[in-house]
């Protein structure tokens, strides 16, 4: 038998660090729904062809075999999923026939990847995922709606602030174009690397892999370097006066987006030219984004516009969508204790057995509590009230309940106050009533 | 690109389906929480080794391979969990110094086995287990609670009602010998199939395979089609006069059992002395259990007590835990559409567009009602009126908002009422909040 240890890069948390990723889980959804998106939850698996369809072929994909299975008998392949895109698209082909469009799904799941662990990557992790989905069209105002769905369920979680980087792929496209750069896909790919690398690698790699002239490799690193909070983005790339219909558009866009945003969630989206995302498939507004002070996470939440999500030859479904890297994000407050719920049990109230004969009245005592929402436990042994106690505090259980002489009583084992009450009234504090986050001791 | 097609065993809902889905493990969760057991996840792999360790070397186990492995170089092999129980038994192992004692754990995940599909089977599951774990020790009252605990939770679910049938390994093993038959694991594997194969094959087996007399294998029968709902099946079992001291401690048990769990819910638990459960690794109560008029599903929850789920040979860890087979009661009443959610998005209210202009307008009255936990979309189109309103009608969102000349106005589309109203303050009834689960078409 192997020896017990943690597998490297499969995360898990000891059942304080599950309170909080279940009320980051819990918030997300919350949120998701409260925008109006309907959950669907998608088998792990995918056959192995559509997993290397969408280009990525570099992905490290988890094939399974059954383990009696014999020689040639796992004819249709199957993989784990990498990501919720790759199954959505299936998913909405799949069900086309029964799902209303415009599609605004959301999605929390674990994909798997065998890549190398390393901070923050794990082989084994959580997306929430948002996207609406249309038949044919999609009007593009769900393009600023989208990262404002992000924005508002990032904004209720316990961490520090997190703000969208936005760019516009017509605005690349336009603007290299209209220099002369004409393998767009590459230039993009180099460019995505800038934070990496830097701006003199970014000019090295733009003239050896898409022959760049120096003019053009400085034009397109001034282009990447552009930022700001409002639209006087577009002023700085209007003083290099090009003239493309693309460029154009995508400006509009870009204008349109970070206004929009902006005027319902201040400081939400900022336009950042530099966003370039690795991924073919987007063709409109492309999004990162950066939580404060965790720069180094990389970005927690990606996604973009994308013309065609999939297509069965008669409809093409076009889309937009964001996903949030849950586990990166939990494994920086979890890990490094960030935050930390108050207690790390449910339970709101330990009821003490003064001896077993009198278990069976404790236990209807818990039914009761139980019956209005209280989550109560029955103390699993008749030891000392000191050792009852004692059980409740090491688990953070807030109230010890007793069986008197005088009738039931209620011990506040925070404060040592003591209460005669009632098993078919007594209401705990709505604060008591689940573990709460807070800051935790760093 | 392989055709679009559903994989069998591998279930998926549509939005409605999920919702059921969804609010069936909300009830579970919301229980166990109120019994005071904490959530724990587990990574969905293994290593192979400790997934083969349990006996049942005949699980259809998925292994993992990664696609770009080379040769040799997945030397630890991984392979998907097929129960919650091994990764329950390494979590214990693993974190025990970080653990309090007894650890009282939930946990809702999916599991895979490669099994051959079929009605009630699947691939790809969701199980829902709940266990007190003991260190070196585990009071014995822990039998009578969890059990319990399961039909509290099922019992509040949109289910046709479920009774426990339980039995216990001592009572069976005391009797066995007591009769002369010393291979016990056989014979309970032989009376596990009593159902299946009826009581003229069972004998059959039984004569066979533990070379049980005529009268040891009738008198196996006797004991097997015992049950009782209170304690009189303790005075049948008297009546084989037989002395055992196993077979007393066993009896004792069961007793106490079904008398104490029935005087906290009546009628939760049988005494039913045909259950065998095909794990070895049981050594007290045992349980199985049947969904009214749904006795072909089998047993939608099961577990038993083991007095050693995990050793590291200083500490033994004993427990008492039952599984609820998730998926195969959600695929009845969803597959056969026994509820359906009283909507199929989580929308309340659908604000309504006049022109693109006003758009901005909408968005800002869907913040101000999602900032009151009001599930909200605005329109995707600014299309006239009666196709917004039929955009609403086809999802069963019951309101539509609008901006008019004389103010806000909200409609239900129910009832056709329409009333002027205020974005900050207008609030739906609280049964309108979220979709209900009502009994389904069929």
């Amino acid at each position: 038998m192997a020896k017990i240890a943690p597998l490297s890069g499969f995360p898990e948390w000891l059942p304080a660090g599950r309170i909080v990723e279940q009320q980051v889980l819990d918030t997300l959804r919350e949120t998701f729904e409260l925008h109006a998106f309907s959950s669907i939850e998608t088998r792990a698996v995918e056959p192995v062809d559509r997993l290397l369809s969408k280009g990525e072929t570099s992905k490290e994909i988890y094939l399974l075999h059954r383990l009696q299975a014999g020689a040639g008998q796992d004819k249709d392949e199957l993989g784990l999923h990498f990501d919720l895109t790759v199954p959505l698209a299936r998913y909405v082909l799949e069900n086309a026939g029964h799902l209303d469009f415009p599609f605004r799904r959301y999605q929390i799941q674990k994909v798997w990847r065998g890549e190398r662990p390393q901070d923050g990557r794990f082989r084994e992790f959580i997306q929430a995922d948002v996207d609406v989905v249309g038949q044919d069209t999609l009007a593009f105002h769900h393009e600023i709606e989208l990262p404002l769905v992000m924005v508002d369920a990032l904004s209720k979680l316990p961490i520090p602030r997190v703000t969208i980087h936005a760019s516009n792929r017509k605005v690349a496209q336009g603007f290299y174009e209209a220099i002369g750069l004409t393998d767009v896909e590459q230039t993009l790919r180099i460019v995505d690397k800038l934070d990496k690398v830097g701006p003199a690698v970014v000019t090295e790699l733009l003239e050896r892999d898409v022959q760049a002239t120096p003019d053009q490799a400085r034009l397109t690193l001034e282009l990447a370097q552009i930022t700001s909070s409002d639209a006087s983005f577009a002023d700085k790339i209007a003083s290099f006066d090009l003239h493309s219909q693309l460029l154009d558009e995508g400006l509009e866009e870009l204008v349109a987006l970070v206004e929009g945003a902006n005027a319902l969630i201040p400081g939400s989206v900022v336009a950042d030219l530099k966003i370039a995302r690795g991924l073919d498939y987007y063709t409109g507004s492309v999004y990162e984004s950066v939580m404060e002070g965790h720069e180094d996470l990389g970005s927690v939440c990606s996604g973009g516009r994308y013309d065609s999500l999939v297509s069965d030859g008669k409809r093409t479904f076009p889309g937009v969508g964001l996903s949030i890297g849950v586990s990166r994000i939990l494994a920086r407050i979890i890990g490094k204790n960030v935050v930390a719920p108050t207690r790390k049990v449910p339970t709101v109230v330990l009821v003490a057995v003064n001896d077993e004969t009198e278990r069976a009245h404790a236990e209807k005592t818990a039914f009761a509590l139980r019956k209005r929402g209280i989550a109560t436990e029955v103390s699993p042994t008749s030891a000392k009230f000191g050792k009852q106690i004692k059980y409740a505090d090491r688990r953070g259980i807030p109230f010890v309940w007793f069986s008197t002489d005088d009738g039931e009583q209620v011990k506040d084992i925070r404060s040592g106050e003591q209460t005669a009450v009632d098993m078919d009234t007594w209401q705990p504090a709505e604060a008591d009533m689940r573990p709460r986050l807070e800051a935790g001791e760093q």
